[in-house]
């Protein structure tokens, strides 16, 4: 059965269920009204289009609806601070089956719910083409933060929670289609369909000193390049120090790929990439440690005149001279 | 020339000026940082999309920038709110021209100038098919706001601000296409195109204490709608009483049209409507025209039995009977 608009927010606006602590005013008026407790407001949009950044043949809509706010969650993340609540701009290109929005809500209010990020606004309408959400999440900074991208200095180390290249590998598990291979590596699929903001770990890291915070979502070298260029600086990486896991390593062994091509290029990881006085890093380290979050030290940030460079066993080249910057 | 995603955020970042007053982290970084005064935070989200929402044989990529960023600072209005800040989520098909990017954001950052709505943040993006914008409003209640839909009591006088079916009639003119007859109506193409959302009434009608209210999107019948079904009423309204412009009757007179069609359905009027103790109505009223605001009393709140009646000369019929909610 095809949907109204009205019928549309109404399904979503139940399964959101009853108004969220410090909402004021919920989901059904012209605009949302949240009590920040500080009274500041951290806000970040993000889009994702079908065709563009997902297919639905490799994506089911509860994951669409899942990345669609993880993006923003771990935007917020990425600055230290903690989301408090999240507005969905939904479009379809035809009118959509109630299972269809029913399982793109699910996926989006499961991950919002995870990270305490109500949904207590939006819009609904016929897109231009393809199924199109834009995700609007406003947070609070936590003690320590924001942290922004420009705060590097020289010397500063460079650290990355968790491993990076889980989700290019899933990646390219999904589009290589074969149902045995993807069945023996759950986890690499999951990273990908499912990727988890890191918000504990960049509360822990705003706290921690961190001097810079970005989380990997374009992949290693091109955010690591927005650090570089915010802060006006380079940076020498060691690929050998980059934290890629057992699965992505074995799976890249079988299919006789490198997998420092995903964590370098790979993005959606969302795994944080940050910078800090070497002073601090252990100390750092402990902290997460704590959690349960590992940390890698995987550099050191230069002066801009030294360049961006990572080295590797077969000696330095530029980091992310081998790519260019595609519209999208 | 065509711009890749970083000159696009580039160009806008140079032509939105220096950070905002209040702005702590400016466009640049993974979000925005906002300091709101009383730490209470509006926050509203609106799509428009090519085909859809507009025409780019009818407006100008300007025009575009403009009427995205209108709509959402015309939903904080409608709550008896003032913009704070604004963030915009920005997709094409393909790479634009530098000249294309700057109509856009000079439209966008020209009607959210005229509002004290600084561009704080957003991402550009490609989509799955022709233009899409994606705008955030964030504000902050005026005196007496917020004003929600559902407030209103059976007795309530019902009120609008300005003229109405000025924008339905510009929209019938520019789809005509006549260039003489066009030329004629300036103000009424000018409605379409660029319509002014009522900030300074919504905060007027806030301190006045309205009991609900809304901003014409979708036409007087469908808003008024929305307020009848929020607050659990039915309503009366007196169509002789509707204000039009001295434009939009004689272009209808012209036409051989109705001019209350436009009214009732033509949407994007962005006038208040709004529901008040009809004691408190002359007050308002006195209120408004100190500004230059003209005000109108087209009806009364009634119980919800009653339902939802316009009168004309022509006798009594239901209000909105004679459409119904199309997708989008």
């Amino acid at each position: 059965m095809s949907l109204s608009e009205g019928e549309i927010i109404g399904l979503i606006r139940r399964m959101a269920g009853g108004p969220a602590p410090g909402l004021e005013v919920p989901i059904g008026d012209d605009a949302a009204m949240f009590h920040f407790s500080g009274g500041l407001a951290l806000l970040t949009v993000d889009s994702i289009y079908e065709g563009v950044h997902f297919e639905l043949d490799t994506h089911t809509l509860s994951d669409v609806g899942w990345k669609a706010v993880a993006a923003g969650i771990s935007d917020i993340a990425a600055m230290g601070g903690e989301p408090s609540c999240a507005l969905l701009s939904l479009a379809f290109e035809r009118p959509p089956e109630t299972e269809e929005v029913r399982s793109l809500a699910a996926g989006f209010l499961e991950c919002a719910g995870m990270f305490g990020c109500p949904l207590v606004g939006g819009d609904v309408c016929r897109s231009g083409g393809g199924l199109a959400l834009t995700v609007t999440v406003a947070g609070v900074p936590c003690a320590g933060g924001p942290v922004l991208r420009r705060g590097a200095s020289p010397g500063d180390a460079i650290g990355i929670t968790g491993t990076l290249g889980d989700s290019g590998a899933g990646l390219y598990l999904l589009k290589k289609g074969e149902d045995e291979l993807r069945a023996r590596y759950p986890l690499l699929v999951e990273s990908h369909l499912r990727p988890r903001p890191m918000v504990q770990a960049g509360c822990l890291l705003a706290a921690a000193e961190v001097t810079a915070m970005e989380d990997v979502s374009d992949g290693l070298a091109a955010d690591l390049g927005h650090i570089c260029d915010e802060s006006g600086l380079g940076c020498e990486v060691d690929a050998r120090e980059i934290p890629v896991s057992v699965e992505a390593r074995s799976l890249a062994a079988e299919a006789g790929l490198d997998p420092l091509g995903w964590a370098l290029g790979g993005g959606e990881d969302y795994q944080l990439l940050f910078t800090i006085h070497p002073a601090r890093f252990d100390k750092a380290v402990a902290a997460l440690g704590l959690h349960g979050i590992p940390v890698s030290r995987i550099g050191t940030m230069v002066a801009k005149e030294r360049g961006r460079t990572i080295v590797t066993d077969g000696g330095a080249r530029e980091l992310g001279g081998q790519g260019y910057e595609h519209f999208c």
